[in-house]
């Protein structure tokens, strides 16, 4: 049995979103027919047709924001020497909402992945090396995921970042917090202990 | 961390869905600004502001249709004779998925719920009985919930049916098919007991 083509339609473009399968993207179509109101419905439309276009990257850093320069690179009150290079504009918001961190950032196209074809050319590095060559940066934090594509990544950005005068350091390793040591696997346990502090 | 504002609309809008906290929609409106094609975007938009006016209810069974008539009420192939009442749009395209059922359908407006203030006018009952003065039914199958509001509102149609010269069956209770005994709740395992059938 199908549905009427508007809800068929609509139930395999909602089939588009992470995690979502067939009965969730059913269960969304319905909940929007049957119980949103008309308001939401044109509101919620309305974002999606436009975010692509109101939402753009910035053109410094590629984060995400809604006017020319984002609330990072206009911000005078962030430390303009320490940059944070993410491998996606949803991770700022990430390291932002953690508060312990008041530099500029830098997002790249991506993470290197030669299994899946993905090069050197996702990291976009001529924008990185522009911004140091204009801008007096002294250290530069790489977050990437500790995955074999983030590891991969900030070993190719070492190397690459040996020419200019900056300090690179990486995000820690070790227990997530509030992690039974039971259910913490060997290898982040074992990084864990190689990086243990006095304590 | 407040995300730019139309992420930010968004993300709270996407919350309305169920099942859908905060850290779903956020995981969703970046999916939708990062990952989609602004054709699917466009074309997500377009179904969302128009589905209202697209979709609505048949005028005869409340089922939902693109057009005037609904496909099982405009089919010359199925039986006339028996109505299968459901409580929302939605469970047509269930039952019809069986393929065990090839009669008329019914949709009421809502389950009774006296705890939650919905008396009688939510199942529209003057809809029900002006077709059981038009048309020729001679069986009405109650397929309602098996919850509080779902028995209640039986016992309440079959009540208000025996004025009628219908016969009133009702969606057989027992084990769901595929479970162990060891899962199955007791008031199930009861019924199950109560129902069962030469083998």
């Amino acid at each position: 049995m199908k549905y009427p083509l508007a809800i068929e339609k609509l139930v395999r473009l909602l089939q588009n979103l992470p995690g979502v399968g067939r009965r969730t993207a059913e269960r969304y179509a319905f909940n929007f027919l049957l119980e949103w109101e008309g308001e939401e419905l044109f509101e919620l439309s309305g974002l999606l047709s436009e975010m692509q276009s109101t939402i753009k990257q910035c053109s410094i850093c590629s984060a995400l924001t809604d006017s020319a320069e984002c609330v990072f690179c206009s911000d005078s009150l962030r430390r303009r020497d320490v940059l944070c290079i993410v491998s996606s504009p949803r991770e700022v918001f990430s390291i932002e909402n953690t508060k312990e961190y008041r530099g500029l950032y830098h997002v790249l196209g991506g993470l290197l992945s030669p299994l899946d074809g993905r090069g050197d050319e996702v990291l976009e590095l001529h924008k990185l090396t522009a911004r140091l060559a204009s801008q007096e940066i002294k250290e530069i934090v790489l977050a990437l995921d500790s995955t074999l594509e983030g590891d991969t990544t900030s070993l190719y950005l070492k190397q690459e970042l040996e020419a200019y005068p900056v300090t690179v350091s990486r995000l820690a390793f070790g227990l997530p917090v509030g992690s039974s040591l039971e259910y913490v696997d060997g290898g982040t346990l074992a990084r864990a202990f190689l990086g243990r502090a006095t304590f």
